[in-house]
């Protein structure tokens, strides 16, 4: 249970943490967001984190000055406050508050909204699993790559996941494969690693980058290119890549089995290096 | 000023009403709401509204048993708490709150949230005045038949409208007009009116509806088709309909004048019956 929450400048009892009502991220999804991830207290990959909230915030003229050293400490007192060894720090930033209208006012102020939560994470260990996708239509806005808290398609597909008892629904528009709900999707067909490249059409996922190094320093072939659901069908290896998933083998799509439903070996090889660099870096 | 709100079962100061940090509402835009025009104290078109929510709330799998008469007595205690002679009234339904992650729980309990505002509107007398807008992309997610706060496309329109002085932006998809940021949109080309048909492209405006009884009444030739910008730059009218700003003629779209920059004829005389039919109704 998160006991203590950070709004504005007030640390406050996680049961007391509220917005106002005209709050713009309520009443217009006015609000970016970013979830970090906590392994053995250490913020996972937070400068890329910090480099997005500062890119998404400019995108939708939200001016707020990010001090990182200062959240960084929230952060820290957070965890320490709510006792958080793995897990996640949770941040939001809204535009503010004023009467609602869709035009915002000049000097309207960020709300800022901080707490941390524990989880448990899928770790390349003994324990280590693969987990089931559907398939599903991609409804989203046409801007992905702005981390926004405009999440009801995601939050419709992700359910339809749930009832068909799958961990992540697999995005589809105009036949290509655009990420996950809340993961970016990667396939692997003769060795070759392929995923989505990074424009609007996806959200540049933090792990996403992160990997991206460990492909290089591998020296495996990697390809940003869209590929269709045939290629997806057809893959050797497909796995997510997300801040809460880490590196999660995907192991059957709708009724297919990848890999006859198990890990493959470059999926796994991939968490391992990658679960290594967050313990190291 | 508005001094009282109401947050599910409570009258609140509006300066207290709040809601928690994890409220879906505010963390992924899983939340519907409806704006109701209050004119001489009367809600207008209200039933309309409560049909579109029932339907909002429907479509995104929101167990909330809408009960009018009770949600009626509310909205009038508002009015008169809060004085409000000519306005609007807010309610925002979302659906509730637990710990953040997209797959929602079974029971979860949905948070109502009803408030009051005081307002002038654009009416047929001798102040009625045509708007600018401008065109913009529509940005917006697929569902736009819901009712919902995933609104952010929809700001980020409306602000650019704004920057240039502009009432409202028209989006565009394909080619073809689909509406405006909070208004449907409608023109007259040789004394015949278009408007794109309801369907998952547009919301389905509560003045759109009311609008089409009024001109069967009239007996106008109505098309129900949608239409491209050609065609709209070329209009002899144009009008936008919303539940706040009724019906108000558009004098200009971008650089270029409507009708000369005057208001309509055929506009001016819908506008007169569809306030007249409010008094009335």
């Amino acid at each position: 249970m998160s006991k203590i929450a950070f709004i504005n400048n007030k640390y406050v009892k996680f049961n007391n943490a509220k917005v106002h009502i005209e709050d713009r991220g309520l009443q217009f999804a006015d609000s970016v967001y970013e979830v970090i991830a906590v392994l053995n207290k250490k913020l996972i990959d937070y400068k890329y984190h910090f480099y997005r909230l500062r890119y998404s915030l400019k995108e939708l003229n939200i001016s707020l000055k990010v001090d990182q050293n200062r959240f960084l400490k929230i952060f820290k007192k957070l965890l320490e406050k709510n006792n958080v060894t793995n897990g996640i720090i949770y941040l939001q930033i809204t535009r503010g508050i004023q009467v609602r209208e869709h035009v915002y006012e000049k000097n309207i102020k960020p709300n800022i909204i901080i707490y941390s939560r524990k989880r448990k994470f899928n770790l390349p260990d003994k324990n280590f699993y693969g987990v089931n996708a559907i398939t599903y239509n991609d409804l989203r806005w046409a801007r992905r790559d702005i981390k926004t808290v405009n999440l009801l398609p995601n939050v419709i597909a992700r359910n339809n996941a749930n009832r068909k008892k799958a961990y992540e629904a697999i995005l589809i528009k105009n036949n290509i494969i655009t990420e996950g709900t809340s993961s970016n999707i990667w396939i692997i067909k003769n060795k070759k690693l392929y995923t989505h490249p990074s424009n609007i059409n996806i959200l540049k996922g933090v792990t996403r980058t992160s990997l991206k190094l460990i492909i290089k320093k591998m020296k495996l072939t990697f390809i940003e290119k869209p590929f269709s659901l045939k290629h997806l069908m057809n893959a050797d290896e497909v796995f997510l890549t997300s801040s809460g998933s880490f590196i999660t083998p995907i192991v059957k799509i709708d009724s297919k089995l990848i890999n006859n439903g198990k890990i493959g070996e470059i999926t796994l090889n991939l968490a391992k290096m990658y679960f290594k660099s967050c313990m190291n870096g």
